[in-house]
């Protein structure tokens, strides 16, 4: 069964990893946020690609959800030594990978060509593409009047700004990946992870020719809000912010319908009947390699349920 | 004694550590060929500088002359893993300092400031600026036709293509940086470190404004070749190749007037009465700290001898 997953950082890695334990090598594409990509110290970041390709390669650090496993932090620490800035966290063996993947796109190469290179080293055989070539870039607009960069509201500020709006820098002038869009047309569904919705799902949903081309595959969410907060980032204070209260039933409202189905956590059992669209419930807390097998499973029999009533 | 001295990578840095032993704090000003930087994986990379720099604060790696003393070297190999090139030698620590270079130049400081601070950083006494705040890059004139970068001529040919000149891409529009001129007018005397004449002194006289101004102070140079070969790099090949002897008297006929004094090495006694100028001899191979002053020692001595004879 051929599935695309459009993701974000560590919550969609996880979905997408476990997608990547259950389906065939090669059955699995998935479509990464790009617009919390950033230059840092003159290297491009993708945050996001990485964490995704971490994870689905199995090196991503275990406790934070990002970055690499057993890294090493000579790097930052003499960074630190010279005044620099610290506030991103950045390992040694991480550095590698943004140099290199500087080195490349300074030559040429584009974001799609250097994560597919990078995911044979790794060894990873599901497809991870970036949502765009071009760049996007996030602003997160605040009722203190300024506009953030998302890595400076997200990890500068640690998300304390109230905020009342996003835009997408670039966005006008963004095309899908190569191969993103035909991906899309021939999967049997298409799997929403539990990302953000403004700020991971949203960028990509907003390069011209994602929303259109989704009207063709079945598309399943997974609600990265369990009751009412969030595993990880800042999503349920966004939807504060915003003035929508956090829970299950405003992620699926907010993408409306584009949606085919929707499974929400059994803590959320008692809006099951608030939904406008299918709604299942079950334990979609991703602590461990088991549990991402099990939703990922989860999603797939819903997917074929849907598909067959 | 307020002196300055011109000086390259390796075999300068250990003159210029020398004479900061020697002279009194803020007494040395030493202004270093910049016509090797480059960028590579995006960084802003100044060979001569760090060297220089690692060297007086006392922190470069002793077996190289180069790097850093004790780095590790945990990004280079996860950038090899990624199929990246590694031929140029990067520590962790290193590192650090093109990251935080990079990123300050990326926001407008300029080399010269940079540098200022990292020396703030490393307790460094003296002062070290760029010969220039642009860029110059040397170019490697080949007889396989071909014009090579300093680094791809240096580190990854390893020397071997036969030079038949250099040529400094971008010297028209570099100026010296803020204060170099001002300190060579206020020098008692202007020390040429031996470094190679071609391509990490000439670079430097060949930034319009530093060659009028050193006929003002009294201008004395250490030979880089000794008994017919340099101690490190490649300038007795240079001098082969472009039909010179390679023997200290080639190098000071290179300098010709702009030389008041010269030093050679006493196993080139033989040659003494063969230089157009005053020369010494004496041991002038640098091995460690101690030699380094001892030699330096002898450059003052020689300077305050050409003063009052």
């Amino acid at each position: 069964m051929k599935i695309v997953a459009l993701a974000g950082g560590v919550g969609g890695a996880k979905l997408a990893e476990g997608l990547s334990q259950v389906l065939p090598p090669g059955d699995l594409t998935v479509i990464v946020n790009t617009a919390d990509d950033f230059i840092h110290f003159g290297l491009h970041i993708s945050p996001d690609i990485d964490t995704v390709c971490y994870t689905l390669a199995g090196i991503a650090n275990h406790e934070h959800g990002w970055g690499l496993e057993q890294d090493t932090f000579h790097v930052l620490s003499s960074v630190n030594n010279l005044q620099g800035p610290t506030w991103f966290s950045l390992g040694d063996r991480d550095i590698a990978t943004h140099l290199e993947r500087t080195r490349r796109m300074n030559n040429g190469e584009t974001l799609s060509q250097v994560t597919e290179s990078f995911c044979q080293t790794w060894n990873i055989k599901s497809k991870i593409m970036p949502m765009t070539d071009q760049t996007v870039a996030t602003m997160v607009h605040t009722t203190c009047g300024r506009q953030l960069s998302f890595q400076e509201y997200f990890v500068k500020e640690k998300c304390i700004p109230e905020v009342k709006g996003f835009s997408f820098t670039g966005i006008e002038n963004a095309f899908p990946s190569p191969g993103a869009l035909d991906a899309i047309k021939s999967a049997e569904a298409v799997v929403i992870c539990p990302s953000n919705p403004w700020v991971s799902i949203d960028p990509i949903l907003a390069v011209k020719g994602y929303r259109e081309t989704l009207i063709i595959p079945t598309v399943v969410a997974v609600s990265p809000i369990i009751h009412g907060k969030t595993i990880k980032g800042p999503a349920a204070k966004m939807f504060k912010d915003l003035g929508y209260e956090p829970t299950a039933v405003a992620v699926a409202l907010h993408y409306g319908e584009l949606l085919d189905g929707f499974i929400i956590d059994n803590q959320d059992i008692e809006m099951i009947n608030d939904f406008p669209i299918r709604t299942i419930e079950s334990n979609i807390h991703m602590r461990g390699k088991k549990d991402r097998r099990r939703v990922a499973q989860l999603v797939l029999d819903f997917i074929r349920n849907i598909h067959n009533p």
